[in-house]
């Protein structure tokens, strides 16, 4: 069986007959009148044995539509040269953003061979499909690693950190980071604490569905993260996605509040204790701020890079009979700091309160955080939490747990090894990681309200 | 400085002059025209600088009413003794709600020297409050444990397991465990899969705010779970807890599909990937079912009792960085089973796929969840998916982790060890742990939307 970019049978060969290749213009013509027009998009194998060709339309979304023996295949126009420099070339001297690729979905295509998603091979695909990204301005694109989200390390946030901060003081007026959404706001928040003193924002952007397959969402979000990081008035580390189910907007999300809520929706990402710091409606260009902003925009702001992340922290969820074993185990092994995804305000099962003590005593920080997630740590109400409070545990206020970790690695790795001075820090608000005032709307609403 | 039920000064001699003790019907007639009529609850001495006097009101609700020195307290009636059993006493022909107290928030009570909540001594006290509550029928009461639900263990289960038999089988119209709200619904879900054919419901209820504090939902809670015992058209393992922060209703949650979603909200109880069961109107005694029944009241079905479970599971977060040596230390220790919260779709770093596999070679079941949340694992969309499945996970469909712990925990110790057999029944919906069917409105809505 011959395959054409993933299409067989007549209608690969309708499409080679109208000369047409992936990011051309094409025209389908069904014999029921229908009529499309958009950038004709590869297809997965998966889907091989239906007669239908994948389209981007001009919103940006990808629909499939389906073909017949007597469909007319047109090509409108070939593909668009993109207005793009690479890596090495001289950096323009009018305004540009950086987008650096690592991988993930946003950057990934269907492999033809086993049906799975893989990580794509030329970063420069992230564009082909959306020429129209060139319009908002000079894009200077780079390829800085290429892994799934799940295979970033602290050590590729040092790298990934270092990168970010080349673009920076080259006078990018932001920086877009595509990356893989499973740990993207991990990443994001590393990026939050690395570079200190931000200039220009520093924006994550991924993807749900990879960009060749109908219904992407690589095209609206790309787009909504390259606006946000030439004309948005906030400089911080922050994760643009979907904000809805539909194409309507995208919700900018401060890294060190958002998490990803959903295996698989596009509105997967979600602000958790905060709001939005803003919304973008991409098809008018507009960026409204609708909560807070923890730092400004002022490109004259000397950045500073502190990179350095300890890969010796572990996270360990309490739960039932959680064995105080794992506990010793971390203390033994010399694990260089512990965070606790407690019940409730910050509970931990009474019986391991002496092990997190010894933790203590051998200066290894034990960060109580909640596995509500929702809500504020706090360790005065309860027996168990002032319990927890004298064997010298920290609490971490509403700080998500995966915010407290990658804080602690950081802290650890460019900052201080000193017990006191990691509690002082873990406790101050570095990067808008601590939101001091809640209001009843940051709980979601729920399916029978 | 003498305290009368935590009331202090002139406001403790207007207490004392009335012969008002904790309990007992009072009205407050305020120099301004205010009056309050209501049952006198201690008071925290948290408060005893502010002249106020605790009432609950008759919609079950807690306010703090101001005192002057010019306010009169009245007498309206002494405390109502109760019509109930004690454990001990010969059960009663007419039909009865067993209520099991275990201890947590709902059970306990401000200690006056340190300030903090601390377990009841006497678990009549949860209804000397609320004797209203005789008024739905008969109830029996007993005290079975005395701990904060962070203390709970797998051999907790078991004990209360059996308890639970116990009054089901001695004919009760359903079991009201009262239960500290931070693990309840790791043992909501434990009793879910320890009775089998459950002839009526099992509802576990708590309470995030001392009943002897104002603005308590101990008696709301309490009154909607004991009214679902009773009445409810289904039997499965339930949460009964306030559905909104207002007053209005409860929701009955199944246990296996709820989590605790924030530290300190009354509402904080919350299905994920379901809708609740039912609502509850404690006012009109309504029940009203809004979501699917895995299991219908039956008094004539049979239950039977597996109540062991294995307390050599471990819950793994994944989390960049997750170190490799953490798997090998619980392959090394024999553990039982390991269940991981992976990213998005299930996924974890390709560099401990290699130790999971030697997991599964050791007969250790291997148990994917997503610490997303929301949505289902899918391991067959990316290639570190598939490269899992070939290690030989189990991917737990949209179980919350919490639950895949309490299953794998429940299967390894009631049911069999054999690695196939463990497989089968994690991907048999036993309990209602798998919902097969998600819609768009599983995911709540957030403060942009």
């Amino acid at each position: 069986m011959e395959i054409y970019h993933g299409y067989t049978g007549f209608v690969a060969f309708k499409l080679k007959e109208a000369n047409a290749e992936p990011g051309d213009v094409i025209r389908v013509e069904n014999p029921n009148g229908e009529s499309f027009t958009g950038v004709l998009m590869p297809k997965q194998l998966l889907y091989s044995d239906k007669p239908v060709i994948v389209l981007k339309l001009s919103n940006g979304y990808n629909i499939g539509v389906k073909i017949d023996p007597n469909t007319r295949v047109l090509l409108v126009s070939k593909k668009r040269e993109l207005p793009r420099t690479i890596g090495s070339q001289p950096l323009p001297k009018k305004p540009f953003v950086s987008i650096l690729a690592t991988g993930g979905t946003i950057a990934s295509k269907v492999d033809y061979v086993t049906g799975a998603v893989t990580p794509l091979i030329d970063p420069h695909e992230l564009l082909e499909w959306a020429p129209e990204l060139g319009d908002v301005g000079f894009l200077n694109v780079r390829e800085v690693m290429k892994k799934f989200s799940e295979d970033i390390t602290p050590s590729d946030w040092e790298k990934l950190s270092l990168e970010v901060y080349r673009e920076i003081t080259s006078g990018a007026e932001g920086v877009v980071v595509a990356h893989g959404t499973d740990m993207m706001s991990y990443s994001a928040a590393a990026l939050a604490f690395s570079i200190i003193g931000k200039p220009v924002p520093i924006v994550f952007v991924g993807s749900q569905r990879s960009s060749d397959r109908p219904s992407s969402d690589s095209f609206f979000n790309l787009y909504s993260a390259v606006l946000t990081a030439f004309k948005a008035s906030f400089a911080e580390s922050v994760i643009v996605m979907h904000g809805d189910s539909s194409d309507s907007y995208a919700v900018v999300l401060r890294g060190v509040k958002a998490r990803k809520m959903h295996t698989s929706r596009r509105d997967a990402f979600q602000p958790v204790n905060d709001k939005p710091i803003a919304i973008v409606y991409p098809y008018s260009r507009e960026i409204r701020i609708v909560g807070r902003v923890f730092e400004k925009r002022d490109p004259g702001r000397e950045a500073s890079l502190r990179n350095k992340f300890d890969d010796k922290v572990a996270i360990v969820k309490a739960y039932p009979g959680l064995q105080e074993e794992i506990i010793n185990f971390l203390v033994d092994k010399k694990f260089s700091g512990i965070v606790i995804e407690g019940s409730g305000l910050g509970h931990v099962p009474n019986s391991l309160i002496d092990s997190l003590k010894r933790a203590v005593e051998n200066e290894i920080p034990v960060v109580i955080t909640s596995q509500c997630l929702f809500g504020r740590v706090n360790l005065n109400v309860y027996s168990t939490g002032r319990r927890l409070l004298e064997a010298g545990v920290i609490p971490a206020s509403d700080m998500l747990p995966e915010t407290a970790y990658v804080k602690l690695s950081w802290i650890l790795g460019s900052v201080t090894k000193n017990l006191s001075e990691v509690r002082e820090l873990m406790l101050t608000n570095i990067a808008g990681e601590i939101n001091e005032r809640h209001t009843l709307e940051l709980f979601p609403r729920w399916s029978h309200e």
